[in-house]
Formats: C-alpha cells, structure tokens, sequence
C-alpha cells in the first residue's frame, strides 16, 4: 500500500516527539494515551473521519508511537501516518459501540502484555474523546497503573507553530478571505439563510491559489437580528431581512490549519448602538493587538481590551480570544491558554490566536475578530480584510 | 426574547419526556444528566454548535428538563428550547477549558442545594462529549449519589420513529438524491477532489423543494482508488483518474435529521473484480432489505446478508448497518443496535437504518448502501436513486 503525502517532512514529526518525550518526563508520565485526534494527527500525521469510534496514538509504548484503532480503520492509518506497520494496532469491529466489549480493554492488554502494565500512565481526562468509560476499563484492566491527567499536554507542545505550520495558515486565511469576500457578495435581504452558507461552503471548499480547501472544525455560524445575541446557532432556510445584522464567524482551512474571522454585515442603515460599539470593539482590537507582543502574558491583552472598551461604557464577561492552529471538529481552538484575566501564559514568537472580542447583548450581537500570530516585533494578523461593521444599504 | 419555532410540538416533547422517564425508572434512575447533544435536542429542541464545551439537559431536577451549559450560550437556549427561564442554568465564562474550574464541580453544586444530592444518577459514560473529567468532579462533589451507566438510555427511546420525524427523514432523503445526482454530473477524470466536495456543499446545504439543508454530522466521504480501501479518509486537492473507482458516502440533512447513502462511480471501464463485488453486494442488499422486517431482528438482517455475499465467495467482518437519525458530529449514527452476528435487537415499525454492507479490500472499495424504515410490510427505502455500481466511461 502506498502511503500519501504527509504535510510535513519527517524531522518536524522527530522534533514534535521529542518536545512531548520531554513533557512526559517533567510530568512523571512513562506512557501517554493521546485521544485527541489533533493530537494524534499532529504526532503521526493520522488524518480520517474516525473519531466517531475509540481510538488513540500511545506513546511509550514502543520506540516510535503506536497508533491504535477500529480495524477498518487501520487502512487509513496506513495512508496517512509515517509508523511503521507493526505499530499500527487494531480491535475487532465487534467492540463498536458494543456494551459488552470496550476497545480500552483490549489495548490495556497490549500495555499489559508488553510488560508496561505498571507505568504512569497520562490520559486527556478532559477531552471529548476520551470518555469516562474509556478511563473506567483502563482502571479495570490495568490495576497496577498509576494514572496521571495529561489533559492538555499535547496541546501545549503545539502552541509555538513552525514555519511550515505558519504557512498552512496564512493559506488558510487567504480561503477566510475569500470566503468573507463572497459573502459580501451575495448577502442581500430576502436571500434564505441556506442559500448563503452553500455559497461559503462553495468558498471555503474551492479554496484559493490552487490550495484546497479542507472541512473547518466549526461550520459557519451566522446568526442574524436577535439570534445574533446566541453565539454559536447555525442557520435555517429563513431569509435574510432588511434592518437586521448578522455576524459571520467562519474560517478557512487547510490541511487541517484554520484561521477564524468574523465580520458583521448589516443590512440597511444601522442603528446608532451598532456604531457606538463598533468604536469600541475596533479600539478595542487596537489596543488589545498591541498588547499582543512577546514578553506580556493572555491576560494582558485582555486588560488591553477591557480597558479601551470599558472608555465606551461597555463589558464583556467572556474571555476574549483563544489559540488556534491544527484542529478537528467539534472545536478550532487548541484549549491551553484564553486571553482573561488570571491567565499568566507568556506570549511567544509564533502563538497564534483568534481574538474575538464580540459583544453579545440581550437581543442582539456584533463581532469583529482577527486572527494573528506572535512575532518578535508583535502581532501579525493573518487575514487582510476591512475591518469594520459592513454596512450593505 | 423571541423563540424561534421548535421543529416538533409541544406534544411529541411530552411523549418524548414520558418515554424517558419511563426508562430511567426501570433502570432506576432518578436524575439523568444527558450530555450527548442529539439527545439534549430530541428533548428539549436545543440546537447550536456549542458541544465544545460542556453542557447537558438533567432530567428529575424540576418539573421539566433543565438546560445548563455555558452562561453565552444560555441565549442560544432561550432561543431554541421550549423551558421555562428559570429552568436554563449557566456557568460563569472562567469555568471555560480551566484546569482549576470544572463545569460539573458546579452543577453539583445545584444538584446538592435542591437536595438531589443523594439520588442515584445515570450519566452517559461512554459519550463524546462527557468525558473522564466531568465523572470524576460529579463524583468528588457528589459523594452521596450513586451512579449508574445510562449510556444510550435515551438513544434507545430515539430507535422508533414518529411520522413528523419519518417526514424530516424523507427530505433529508431528497437532498441526499440530488447530492448524489450532482456527484455524478460533475465528476470527471482531472477535476480535483475538492473542487467536486464544493458541489456536494452547496447541493447539501441549498437542498430541495424549498427546505434547506442543514450540516450534516459527517463530512463528505470520497476515497479513490487505493484510498478506498479506507472508509473514513476525507479528501485533498488531487484529481479524480480514470481508471479509478471512488465511492461517494453522503447524507443530506434537515433540521438534524440524515439519510446517508453511498454509490461508487467508476471512471473508465471497471476492472472484471468490481463488477462480480457488485454483484455479490447487490445481492446481499437484497436479502438483508427482504430479511428487515417486524419481529426479525437486527442479526436476522446480517445473516441474510453475509449468506448472500458468501455465495459469491466473499465475506466482511464489520457491521452492515446501524440505526439512523436525528444526530450531531462526530457521527450520524444512533449507537444502540448494529447489523451484526449477536445483536438480537427485534426489528419495529419507524425504526431507521443505514445499510452499509460495503466491501473494503487491501487496495480498493466498493460501497452500495441503502438507507430505510422499517414498516409494517417490511423495508421501505428512503432514498430513489439508481443501485449499482455507476460506470461513467
């Protein structure tokens, strides 16, 4: 079986294991449990929709990471990772979804028959994918382990890209950009809501410059009017009307990469609380991008941006921007550091985050975001796009 | 705040409800936190992307569910569910991906101070989206329950289907039709692959007959050549070939509810293996839709099935079917019953399934599913799209 192109060359994966090797160790972990499919992507290059079942890539195990799956699944491991076949381990497809068997019991086994039964073994306790019934059959099946949360620990790894990473995104964020451009485009009073999002699935999907487009981890969201006081609904079949705002929170992707922005498009002559808080979010974003420089910490730019907001008159309760980079559905953010108050993380060359300072209020909502990346001399946004409420009239 | 229209009535939610609480006091079962977001919405109506981060419905709280989840998204609820104000229950923004604050340390809290706190309560173990994490916390903060598995307690109630949602079910049919049918008007040797995913998009999403595609739970499926030796990989920006089969595994989607379907398309002249798979896979398909009704049960359809396909020499060790419906990502699947040897579930009238007795071998695939209803004369497809294997030359 051939295997396809990995997207990046195999000294980035050596450098990437031994950042983790190396976390292990400061967190007494001999053996991890990665469950996280953008963890396990980014480890061993795994790439498929197949996280609907148990799955997971060890490390500790053997002297290259093991991957660990449904045996139909095996086939596209051997597609898409660098691991040797012998390391790519599978269960029988009577452990899907069964309530008699658990994949979990059988890779205790394997642990236990290669003799690492007794390791400190680290879990993503708080990941979607790893389940408390996955926790639940690796206590039963490996009393002699001692288990440490590792939530997170890959995660961290990834925090600072490298250049090629780097580039995937700025790719990604030429697909934003046309995707934002279409929907400027198309967007008018009476077209249903539908129409539109199969025009920015068209986008995002086509992609720019010959680079493809990959599924984003979150689908469009684009509430309008009062839903636009709801983060995070999706769309009908209603049509867009006249006198109402939407906001556009999407993202391009590639191979796997995102880079989120969202941008408010009112049609008609906006009221005058859309201006007032447009002053406020786009001084805010100001301030808060040029409180986004190595040295200070998340919390810092969200003081950046409290502050100048609070000059409006405004506040916001939730924080203000996460990081982002390689990720997989259900969310695009890397779940380590947020931009709030209390979060000490420092700020290092080559972070990325979305900071979505969105003003959400009882009936109505307004959000202009950017994307950007650390860099020795700042931040650096990645899209280039207007940034300010559209008005279509 | 306006709410927007619930896509079933009150009564089906009150049936619904009473089917729930029927089940929860066989297994006894006084309080049932449901983290799975299909459930959370097939109970209360819920509907929004926020599954990223935790969030439930508890049933035996108060006189109806209670809804808690993220204090932003508390709006997207008020927006979306039947309950009464005081029955949406929220978290403050800074329990959000915290390594000090756990959503559930709060939630029982709320348990504990409406003197619940010693009941016996049923949490999904073996779910996405409640993971090791949310267990232990409910387990530290709630020292005087007693927790029993209530994985797919609600799935179960989902399995038959009312004829409002059997109605969803047949026009998430339609779209899934002229999916398809756009699939094969554009497919062609030297089109890259995403380039043909953005048809399949906007095909999804603009739907058909007035109603509007929603997203469905599992991206496009369209692996080629050796690639479809692998169910689940995605797709890149490489060109479809001739000589090439590439089977197509998509659903349309309307509001939540799928209809998946597959068919393989070979550009150019099939080679001789193909065409005796097909075969075999079409008759195979036939004996298992004949084997498919009231009073059979779920291995009663795989055995028809498997004895079918031996015929021709063939066999396969994975599942041939799963149960359909109202569903989010990761999986469009209900996870209760299987088409496999052993599950002795009995087949009902409004039970929904996919079909998928799709033959992978070392270096190529053939997928022909159906999806259907059980009815009281026995399967009833969904979808009216040609079963074969389609050759364009």
């Amino acid at each position: 079986m051939t295997q396809a192109s990995l997207p990046f060359e195999r000294s980035e994966y050596d450098a990437r294991l031994a950042a983790t090797h190396a976390a292990m160790e400061r967190a007494g972990v001999d053996l991890l449990i990665v469950s996280d499919p953008s963890n396990m992507a980014w480890l061993t290059g795994y790439d498929g929709w197949s996280f609907y079942v148990h799955q997971c890539v060890v490390l500790g195990l053997a002297d290259e990471p093991v991957w660990y799956g449904r045996m139909q699944d095996a086939n596209g491991a051997r597609r898409t990772v660098y691991l040797r076949e012998e390391n790519i381990l599978h269960y029988p497809d009577n452990y899907v979804q069964s309530r008699e068997r658990h994949p979990m019991d059988l890779l205790s086994r394997i642990i236990e028959d290669r003799g690492k039964g007794g390791s400190s073994i680290g879990v993503e306790m708080d990941n979607y994918y790893f389940s408390a019934a996955c926790f639940l059959s690796l206590q039963k099946y490996l009393p002699n382990a001692a288990f440490k949360d590792a939530t997170s620990l890959v995660n961290w790894q990834r925090a600072v890209k490298s250049p090629q990473e780097l580039e995937y995104m700025r790719r990604a964020a030429r697909i934003t950009e046309v995707t934002h451009q279409r929907v400027w485009e198309k967007v008018e009073p009476g077209l249903p809501k539908n129409q539109l999002v199969a025009e920015i699935y068209d986008a995002q999907i086509r992609g720019v410059d010959g680079y493809g487009g990959d599924y984003p981890a979150i689908v469009p969201l684009l509430p309008s009017g009062a839903d636009a006081s709801a983060p995070h609904l999706t769309w009908d079949d209603q049509p867009f009307r006249e006198g109402e705002g939407t906001f556009f929170e999407l993202s391009g992707c590639y191979r796997r990469y995102h880079c989120p922005l969202s941008r408010t498009i009112f049609l008609g002559k906006p009221p005058q609380k859309f201006l007032d808080t447009e002053a406020a979010i786009l001084e805010g974003i100001a301030a808060a991008l040029d409180a986004a420089k190595p040295g200070n910490c998340c919390e810092d730019v969200e003081t950046a941006w409290r502050q100048a907001i609070a000059r409006h008159g405004l506040e916001k309760e939730s924080r203000c921007g996460y990081p982002i980079g390689l990720s997989y559905p259900p969310d695009w953010g890397e779940r380590t550091m947020s931009l709030r108050p209390g979060d000490r993380s420092e700020l290092r060359p080559g972070m990325c985050f979305h900071l979505i300072p969105a003003i959400w209020q009882d009936d109505w909502g307004l959000e202009i975001t950017e994307s950007f990346t650390v860099t020795e001399r700042g931040a650096e946004t990645f899209c280039n796009y207007p940034r300010k409420l559209l008005i279509k009239d």
